[in-house]
């Protein structure tokens, strides 16, 4: 490469983002370069200011500058409701939806023991000390449905068995809008083997 | 959007990238705030270098943090050869490529008069002062096959002709690898239009 050393060194810097090769990153580059110089120095700083300020919540984990969340200390969310997400996407995911009025608790991962991953990576003692202090009436497991995801939920039902809390899963079946034709086996196997009764 | 102001500014800022929506933007940022804070700092911190320190060659106006870019200032050079392409990326292209050891001019752009874009705007008057100069023999008309590109080569053509240098044009017709069948009709036309003889 016959390019200057700086330039070089961004479009190296900039394959660290997920789904950014060579290619792109040059695009990337020379389009800041020769379009919007401020745009990118305000993204640098972004980033500086991001890595150096956000840290964890100590009530959820999820993403914060503050020592708590935004949802944590909002005195309007229901503290007794805690659900439980793999990462900080599935609590935008969840808050999107707008269907819950609770706080929640991001596992930051899930269970994976071949990863080195287990209970105290998740920091699921701070689960534990909410669920002892008697302030959590339901749990509701929200991990993913691949077998890491279940594998998790299934340690943290155990975790709270002893805590008497009601733990409940998110609800699996069929898509909203999803065509029965289209549908994988497995979950049109599991929306008949979990059907609801109709009030009538 | 529940989110902490620091994380949604980032967010934010990670859109002026070329290509990058709201989704692939929380995606970078999630995933540089997860698993590769160093990286999200280095890239912080080379992006506030590049933005601050890159400016262009007074040659070639091609990127670079010297007032002389490492090709032009590189002795080994032919600079009675010069290449007119219209990006950086042109020149990485042709350099990757291996089969040029002349210098080059970038113009940044192309002639575009609806869009404002005249010959003060791609700074032509430094091309023609080093065609005045008499240092140069040969210039190679790079830019592209398209009406934009075709009428700038043009132009640069007619600046040259008073200077007693040579004009050439990089040569268009069909790929390498290209199967004829799939290459368009226009490019085959030329192919044969253009066609060399060959020596027996």
């Amino acid at each position: 490469m016959k390019q200057s050393p700086v330039l070089e060194h961004l479009i190296e810097s900039l394959r660290c983002l997920p789904g950014v090769g060579r290619k792109s990153a040059q695009r990337m580059a020379f389009q800041l370069l020769e379009r919007n110089r401020p745009g990118g120095h305000a993204l640098g700083q972004a980033l500086l200011n991001a890595m150096d300020q956000i840290g964890h919540c100590e009530m959820c984990k999820n993403f914060t500058e503050q020592t708590r969340c935004q949802i944590c200390s909002n005195v309007k969310r229901d503290a007794s409701l805690v659900c439980i997400v793999e990462s900080p996407a599935d609590v935008n995911a969840i808050e999107q939806a707008g269907a819950f009025n609770g706080i929640y608790f991001v596992l930051m991962g899930n269970l994976s023991p071949l990863d080195g991953i287990g209970p105290a990576e998740l920091e699921l003692e701070k689960l534990e000390q909410r669920l002892a202090s008697g302030d959590i009436q339901e749990l509701i497991l929200a991990t993913s449905s691949t077998i890491e995801g279940e594998a998790t939920a299934h340690y943290i039902r155990d975790l709270a068995r002893p805590h008497n809390v009601a733990v409940t899963r998110i609800a699996q079946g069929v898509p909203m809008g999803g065509e029965l034709e289209y549908i994988d086996a497995s979950t049109l196997a599991r929306s008949i083997n979990e059907r609801r009764k109709l009030d009538l």
